[in-house]
């Protein structure tokens, strides 16, 4: 099987692979944040890699290396910045750091690239990065002809059904999963060895009101970083979700990079 | 009754009423942006200012100046930077303008500072502002003692109840309210003159992929810029949502504040 | 008579205007900033909204939302940065704003754009974020064939029979006039209902040296805030001066656009 | 006689200056500009050097090596950008560079630092750089005690007295004073190999309207660069000149930093 | 033995480690870079990675997740920036993130953090943000009272004796040491797996002149990227490197942060 | 013989200079750094204007003004940031001047342009502006089609023959070369009047570790700030090291500018 990581490449493979081959770069965009004393600070990282890789061997594409820090943890979607391990990036500085990514990209003659988003908070910040590459690129005519960016959150894959298996008490919506079932579960599938199920928190789910609020009201959020329990998390589920999202995200990268 | 716009307000009274009474300030957060053939360009300026002046008023509040123009314009949630008359500032731009005008209002002596948005782009940007601005202020021990700043979107306080009245036939969710039926009656209530009715169009609603794709693709948005239809628009609906909005926000603006 | 302001307007009927009728867009660009006890905050943002449209009116333009926040007080034209209510904005982020909006409405097929500045210390930032967006634009090939830029401060379209029926004693110059008999007449005409003539300071005019010093001198600006006495203001002469101005502004505009 | 210029002395001495005598620091701030045929192109720096020459023999002080390239040439006050030989910078770029500056000099223990400047552009950035660096300052409690800064533009230093001298037909005012009696004297006074009387061009003054237009109307400009007529300038009137602003900054200033 | 990998830890865990034992954090920090036909792109991330986590191993140190992108590729040090598969990023984005992620661990409480470089281009740009996270820090009296940050280029730890058995003809200095005879050693000891021996080129060493040209001169470097011949690399000549540079590093982060 | 300070030359002439002659433009880069008791904070640009200017006379070339204030200095290059008199400007900064000033040459028609360096902080941010400028003159088209850019340190003009005779001990290398013989001589040669031999310190060399650290380690750096002796400087060693570096850079230059 090919080689689908870009840091184990040489240049004269890689320039094979993406000028004859026209092979999809896929960008893994994670942070390094607590995920509660049973997942590891890279989990965003690790996960979007994980996913990222699936989806490049279902396409004979290459993973670039991961953005390994990511935008400031908010209490709502990752605990919040009061965490000591949480290590973040000012937003602009994300956003420059995509433009100058995707510049790059093009620059080699990619004409499909899909980051793969595995930390929430990034999102807008990454979008801004290929709003603003795009913007450099139509400036100078030198645009691939047809350079197309995907962004992507990887978890928007997940069907109804699955999330049906996967919390057979309902499905609590995604704004509490956080070092919960569906991270627990992947990281099960992919790094078994990074899970200590035994430190697992007891905690009641947070309850967060309708507005953000700064100062951080760390009183929000639990103490352990976990915003609903991860209790259910299995590494059975982790692979009906990582067999899904990579699956589907597969499926749309052709039909989108298809159309262009 | 008061003056509730600082716009307004001489420099004395102003600060008569953050020093002697810790009046909340809310700030509006709008845009320039398409919102269909019936509705004006400043809709998401106009609504966040209506409800933060009704907000304001029952709490002794003042609204400053609306913030004009806002971030750019997604397919998913505003149409699209395609479109002609959407007029929208470079992320970074917004974040900074947000950081100086929370610092100002510290220096000011406001310990009560609450932003209004209205139009979904902004959101993380504003965010990011608040963030550098409280770096800023906790770096200098200048920080008025006890300044807290909330952001919300006002729309998510809608309860379920009234949802369903708004939307009798089961709410579709958020994502394709632009120019739809929230916005138009909200706008039928506070500006009926700047609707025109007639011009509603009659297109299906906007079906959009899991994920995002640059640049714009064009033909996933309606060529009126409306994502789902505002035909079941009404002014009554408009104050249904206008004033559970408004009230609920200045309830959890006076738990919150209380809680300093 | 056609709707002037583009906050008003739907994009479909802004778009008919921008591309069938080549209509002027007029950028009102204000501040919020102290002018006395007898004025209030908004005054910079509401004069040259107020001015704008009186030229639109004339031209058949369009009035942009105003930049409402301006670039940091200076004591010698607006008292400086020590006053309770003047919340200003770091140049470097009105010069990127400006750029943005410039760039924007270049986008949308504006060819004669007038950025009408009510804010003295606005002017600099306004014009370097003029050139960078020229310079952007000429760097792409994407220029509209005929964008033309004109920044102007509204007062410099004063006469000299003008100054003289105002200022019978002889005009002192517009050094001092913050807050003071023009900007005060100007009001009376426009927003009586936001002047409140009792509340006039009778101090001694400002004396400044020639020369700026930093921090802030404050004991050389009046406690008021006024620089210069209001005393001698008049909703007639607010008339006198706003007729001139705004039919001066239209008449220039309309030589400089036809010469392109 | 004390070395003057901060270049040539040994930091040895410089410290010895700053920390013993609490020597003024004066930054000359010039700029890279046509100044028509007859003058050249450092001319603003070459007199904001001289001036703080003079200004810091009548102090004691010290004169910074100045600012080589200015914010970028108008075409009222300095030709334009069109000119061949005319070098600016962005003004943020400006504004960041004495920002770091100014925060250097507190470092060092300079309690009275006077920015001299000499190109009409640079005021603005300049001011927001010193604000800046005050906003550093102030955060951190490692600003110098008494670190005061003073901006200012040289010509305005001339009475009513000397320019009843220098212009026996009367003074025309500053705005076309671009290369013309006064900047041409002065060269005179100082550098008079530097001047080509002969190449004084002939042309009638330039006649701008009461905007600015973008991109630069170079048919507003003369072409040699020159605003009005150097022809009536002679050294005398330099020596005048220089001799009153620098006597008067140097009382400015005493007065100014005694008063601390 | 202790997990030393950030990205491997749970939050809870790294505080431990951070707060109880005041373990050092090692940051590496490469890019990704065409280095020949024979290595991978991802060389000096994987080898700076490599060397912090043997430094690790023998300090009880943690080793932070890696800069995966550098500073753009020179032709006299990486072949330079018209390789296909070379990804840089800009001087300030890389000093911004250095500095965001300085201040972030010196929020967790870290003492002691070095940055471990594998990437020649990087070091002015680390250096800066570094310099910049230390005045932020300083400015606030929030930094951690020994915060010590060391930054170093892992091949300047190789002895005389050392370079002597690896080049046993004479070590021809590090200018040429690109993809050649260390790098490849090491990547051979390190992950034999990615060395490609059989495409290590023939090609005579680059021969550059005494300055730098811009646009690249890509006549200048080998069309293979290996600015000289890794012919001599060998596993056991990585391993006396790796051996010596990670134990001498040991040392001296031992004896400099002992000396705090 | 013909002018070659730029700031000494009309418009007129540098632009028939520029466009008739093609005239190569050298750009001085220095800092205003501490050199040690016995010479001037302004070393860095004295010596590299010397160096630029005669090489200018070599080539018919012109000399554009320096650069006076660079990188911050460094223990091991130049003692650090904690001397006064050292001031110094953020990275980004000095890039982002330089960017500026490429593209004012760019526009003016230079065709050939070298920045001589003279402090060795310098290099990579000046680099980094140099890509910035290259990057958006390509971006538009309007680059000068031949618009050549050298960046260079003019010690590494220095001969092995001519290192033998300053040094007739042995050259030591470049390391502790600040402040010390070579700078000493050459500034004998160029400006002897700044140099105060008497006040040459009689200290050991500085002995760095093989690291950087961070807060400055002001114990590893002479409380002179040499970094090694200058006992053995003359005025004929600096006549040997300015004739060969200025000719040996003149003849690189002759031969890069006319590969074009």
């Amino acid at each position: 099987m090919n080689e689908v990581l870009m840091q184990r490449l040489s240049w004269v493979n890689y320039r094979n692979r993406v000028l004859n081959d026209q092979a999809v770069v896929l960008l893994p965009c994670g942070a390094l944040e607590q995920h509660g004393p049973h997942l590891p600070l890279g989990t965003d990282a690790l996960l979007s890699t994980a996913v990222a890789t699936d989806v490049a061997r279902q396409l004979g594409g290459i993973v670039a290396p991961a953005f390994n820090y990511g935008y400031k943890s908010q209490p709502k979607c990752g605990g919040g910045q009061h965490f000591c391990g949480t290590t973040s990036v000012d937003g602009n500085n994300l956003s420059q750091m995509t433009r100058d990514v995707v510049r790059e990209f093009s620059r080699h003659g990619v004409r499909r690239l899909a980051l793969i988003d595995g930390h929430y908070e990034n999102q807008w910040f990454l979008t801004e990065g290929i709003e603003l590459a795009m913007r450099d690129l139509s400036l100078n005519g030198t645009r691939t002809p047809a350079l197309r960016v995907v962004r992507l959150e990887y978890w928007d894959f997940c069907t109804g059904p699955t999330l049906a298996k996967v919390f057979p008490d309902g499905f609590p919506g995604y704004a509490l999963e956080h070092a919960a079932v569906m991270e627990t579960s992947m990281m099960l599938h992919y790094h078994a060895d990074l899970v200590s199920l035994d430190d697992i928190p007891d905690e009641a789910p947070a309850d967060f009101p309708d507005y953000d609020s700064y100062p951080t009201r760390t009183s929000w959020v639990p103490l352990s970083g976990v915003l609903s329990s991860a209790r259910g998390a299995s590494a059975q589920k982790g692979a009906w979700l990582a067999d899904e999202v990579s699956s589907r995200i597969a499926a749309a990268l052709k039909a989108e990079f298809n159309d262009a």
